[in-house]
């Protein structure tokens, strides 16, 4: 019969037990909530497998917004931790910093909630709905300050279950069962997927796609990585997004393009699995494909635009002359293929200048170029009209940028760029960059 | 390709980074220990993907017993909380007891070596090795009272990721890869597996065994249960551990009877999953069986000669008369068949007393006992001369008893157990118990 | 890694021997194809590998359909039973019919394509690609009535390979594989699926789909059922097809409706699944869900409407009265709902002789009729305005039935239809069949 | 629930069914096998899913070994092919040799055990019982000469259904289940596996096994190898059947030998799949250990002293002189060291001639050398020494011999040795043989 997750099996006995939770009428459901949290938490929760702990997901499943938000409050008021209890721990460890004393202190500041959302777990689909919880609370913590606590609670639990010793890696493929699937085309954040003809098409023999899951979120990756099989390094983002399948007899591939990758779960905001996944995918397709030589990004530089609009502001620059400047104040000035030619040079030579020579002594400025670098990247080569999309055109120009991951040079490349803030760069970018006018 | 664990991964970008932890050749294993948990704390450990974890996880492997618990002596003071921290974080609180202050204070109150060995995690079998070293901590607690807050550390992690949305329930044949099956004869605690052909007939067609496990302990069940399906309540383990397969025509079992019960894993004493397992036993025999309507254990009753010889010394008694105590007295009045027929009754009627009421007020003194009447079972038949091995006649004196669970009634009496310590008893049981000589 | 097809392995060696198979650059694909063949049958082709299969597979791959049936001309002559050979050894079992005479002669009498078709077999996919050969042969019939000796060899084959104890089944969920959803979407024949948004709708929890697959067509359903899980005997399709998906308190079903029967591939006409799919099902859901009591098919009745054509040229009927017989010789009556009420009565007496009281005494003359009640089912109940398509009004005058499947009566309807031609009805049908006007 | 072999599941239907197949209680076995079978290849039959299938595998596994001769020689007779029938269909063919009279023909000749071995085949096993069947059948066939027609049926059948496409690959480990690895045991036809510890070190991480499988033949494979990773090429089998588990930092094996070939079901002798099987595992050694350089075997070489004793008495030899012949005459030769040490150089000649130089212009006399040669293998180093078992001196003198597969020269070698006849020899062998005295 295989494995089966305790939490999804059929629970007859539990079921049975279900009489004893039986609702009151007249009871409302944060009430209902209140109630059958205090008693998940208490002994009798303890013993009564998952019937309890479902009722909990399934009465938060059935809640509107406004009363999940006041689910999180209760949570955040009712089952927090006793203040009176850990005055009383301090006191008794400020007086006497004893073993006995640190292991009292140390169960006084946790607050119970942590052992209710482990009891919560244990519902069908229990870990599911505590990350949903997680998401929601996110959403609100700005409008809500005093959530930081709760907050606090949830992801110290999350790095605990999330922890990289329990991730799995897996390929996507076209014969991944479609309740996967369907979540690329949900969670898909850099280029939409347009339906399953796309998807299709991104799945096929000169494509690859990664995930990382977690084994109790069935179905759901965490992250995944869309690859393009190519010749060359990809200068422009349409041909890969819109190219035919090759032919059967076409040149082999030796170019690996990452032109995509998407963060899948809100709720695990902050639990970070980009760079484990790029190393994973590296060594994957080193082991499949030797012939496959370099593996490279293909990635927006969703912050340059904004820094040359400063720029213009702030200082006179070494690298416009008046008239480019003049013909960057205008708003619509990328709509005009004569006005980007005539650009291409200076804003080459800026963007440049952005991903590898910060003009303050910090790390680059660009989220991205951030991720990549530190992930043992080098920045390999900027493409002129590589994204013409409204899009690519108002963050960046139309640029985007090749990062390369070297197997040879990965963890060279990350220790330089952790340890002492060195940027590995290629030539043609380094002569970009100091080709000052 | 399947999921497959990152912590199993081939990282070749890893292996190559193994360059930059080679360690000095005047260093002696515990300073290398050191020094690798350090660095795997640090900012480069968080990046450095599994490699590191798994020169701690090696270097931990290859040390012997002494240099172990050298190791665990490390854990407990170098990445211990940091005291004066937790006194500044304690002060602020203690003068403004603002979100932020507690929040701090929950840092300031955590060892850092949780996170440590959040990391040792990511290293390939990562989990194994931090259950192991937890079964050798708690073999050492009783001389090292102060790896109590160790401890307490390995349990807090524990409870977290073998919390039971995180199990997983198999039924184990002779389908089962044999890396699981050799577990079975190393884990037997009840009644030993005397190698394969005992272990295969303990799968055959009209036995089943069951098991729980954590995905990351892979080919490592945590608990199981052996069961034997037979007709009639069994009343005595030899025909069970050796009955022949049962004829293909024969009547049809109606009785499913638990003789043995492990649990696996030493280092993870204190996580309790015995009382899942067997409702979800009785729930998959159910859907598989309905023809089966008994639900029983064979079980010891570990403490019961002990209580007797205290008796004896303690308090006269109404049981027993004069020449019965006489007989007692001698340690192997066992041995002889005519003082065990002569002592029958009355031992019959002691362990009846033994079993269900308790002189005191409290729980059966029988940790047997407590473990199934406190998961719903009830106390359903007495079995004279049922275990006549030495450990048998020397711990009960040669009775056996059966535990029932009716699924219609674990809820209840689990219930009434919990809450008012109530036990339920068969007639059969209840007779005996009240015919006081 | 798991089991791996011998025929989808990837063969370096045979890779290797490429080499020994270039084709001359002036020789056509036909020449290739014969002479690849003559090879691939030789005991060079039996050491071969995969290699010379696959080149097989390949070459008809890369065919226009005019050449595939060249091909298939190809093997009709060139790799026939060599009839000199099959003379003498008649000759020689005439004059004397030993054993060995006779199994000479049964050497004789078999195509040599018999054993080609073995050897293609082991390409990747040569399974399919045999099965497609087929297919082709199958449509080019009729225009080559000596294609049946060839398609007698391929008849022969695959009644050894997809003898049923070959078969495997499998319920199909959104959990299966994209790469056979798709096929269902391409197979459906009875209600088509409206891309993948319809197909998920068919998969959802009340509702259930289950196929028929043999190992070497991975991906490939060879039948498959759809099954509507539902409150009562379904009485109109649309409601079956567009049904939003049920409240999550809704009462729970009591009726399986199987209302689509799909074969999937043409190549294996003549080989028949159906029979045992249905008993399947039925077995499987009782096992599921012991709550639904009834197994019907909401059926089309393709040839009822051309039924009571004829009968209206041919006979002066007892069911009809003129004026009827009037509205219906105008070919849109349908379209009139007055006219439709009108005919109500006088149809449904119609539709149930024509399912049950055949005028001669021969089988039902409505193929669906014969498949259903060949396999145990009985006639349970007819519907009025069940199927308004186009399609459904032209064939059936709107009227669908249900067949239902008592697993009690299943064995005793069947025996009862193949032995004595009796058919099981239902006594509602029955009236109508009786009450004649 | 994955994919379930039809004739596995549970045929709650088809076991109502059984009500109409209750035996009268007067018939014996064999009349029932009879009218089972008769039954079965009805119409009746065809309907019948798998029950009556299922009831004659049983009743055949019931008989005893003479009684299921007796079913094999009911078989032969009473479905045999109908001889006036086929009078017929030779009249008919002989006289017009149309297309018609071809296909009936070729229906004539064919026995109707043919049609009711492919229902047997729908139970339950059938495939297993089948295969059993046959393994029985060549057994008696020696005294049964007329068996060989029912032989020939047994035959064609395999070689369509065991097919090369239809065969399956797998890696054997110790994560296999244990109900494939007892077979192991079973069927280990060269160096006996002394229970499952010795079992468990031919599977460690130092070793491969590899074995063939058929989907319909579930736990059962058709032919396995086991493969020794070592450094250099093993010259002796003790060693490498006894070797303790490599150090962790010992030097990475270069070599892998295949010590161990062994056919599993004797029911499919003449169905070869050896070849196959050894490229399959050249290939997979070959992707997942590039490091390993030479893929060779350690052989027996059963026919040599045989053929040494043979050439003693016809014909002087060159290759022995008088001494040497008086010492070999004495049969317990092998048994003095000095008289071993005296025969090493001209045994090792003769063996040498006897392997690569046949007298006679035929295939090397020795089977194993002809499979291996045939395989695209070469002959490259002897032995002396290598197998000081009785049963290695007695039938090779103690030598045992390398046979290299090269992947560059497998398909050449073959090529050459089919085609040609000519053996691919290593140097060092060449020159043992042409060192005449």
């Amino acid at each position: 019969m295989g494995r089966i997750w305790m939490s999804q099996m059929v629970d007859a006995i539990a079921d049975l037990g279900r009489l004893y939770f039986e609702r009151p009428s007249n009871e409302n459901p944060l009430e209902a909530a209140h109630r059958l949290c205090a008693d998940l938490l208490s002994e009798h929760g303890e013993a009564s497998g998952t019937a309890l702990a479902r009722e909990v997901v399934e009465l938060y499943g059935g809640l509107e917004r406004d009363d999940r938000i006041a689910f999180l409050d209760m949570l955040n008021n009712d089952f927090a931790c006793d203040t009176d209890g850990l005055g009383d721990a301090i006191a008794r460890y400020s007086s006497d910093a004893s073993q006995d004393a640190y292991l009292a202190l140390c169960r006084a500041v946790e607050a119970p909630r942590q052992e209710l959302l482990h009891r919560i777990n244990a519902a069908p689909n229990g870990t599911a709905a505590i990350v949903e919880m997680r998401a929601l609370l996110l959403e609100t913590l700005k409008d809500q300050p005093d959530f930081a606590t709760l907050d606090a609670d949830f992801g110290h639990l999350f790095a605990s279950w999330f922890n990289r010793g329990f991730l799995q890696f897996e390929r996507i493929d076209w014969r991944t069962p479609a309740a996967t699937l369907e979540k690329l085309i949900k969670y898909e954040a850099v280029h939409e997927i347009r339906g399953w003809t796309d998807l299709r098409r991104r799945l096929a023999d000169d494509r690859r796609c990664f995930a990382f899951f977690h084994p109790a979120l069935i179905d759901e990756p965490l992250i995944f990585v869309e690859v393009a099989l190519v010749q060359g390094l990809a200068a422009r983002i349409e041909p890969v997004l819109d190219a035919p399948p090759p032919e059967a007899d076409g040149e082999a591939p030796d170019t690996a393009v990452f032109y995509s990758i998407s963060n899948c779960q809100a709720g695990l905001a902050g639990i970070s699995f980009g760079n484990l996944l790029i190393k994973q995918v590296v060594d994957a397709l080193n082991a499949e494909l030797p012939e496959i030589r370099n593996f490279v990004t293909l990635s927006p530089i969703p912050g340059f635009h904004g820094w040359v609009d400063e720029l213009m502001v702030d200082t006179p620059s070494d690298f416009l002359d008046d008239e480019e400047r003049a013909m960057l104040a205008d708003a619509n000035w990328s709509e005009d293929p004569a006005i980007r030619d005539r650009l291409e040079k200076p804003l080459m030579r800026l963007c440049a200048e952005f991903l590898t020579n910060p003009l303050d002594d910090g790390p680059p400025r660009d989220t991205v170029a951030r991720f990549h670098l530190g992930n043992g990247a080098s920045v390999e080569r900027l493409n002129w009209g590589a994204d013409l999309s409204p899009k690519g055109l108002a963050q960046s120009a139309g640029i985007m940028v090749n990062y390369r991951y070297d197997p040879d040079k990965i963890v060279a490349n990350h220790e330089a760029y952790v340890g002492e803030g060195r940027i590995a760069i290629s030539s043609s970018v380094r002569a970009l960059a100091s080709a000052r006018r």
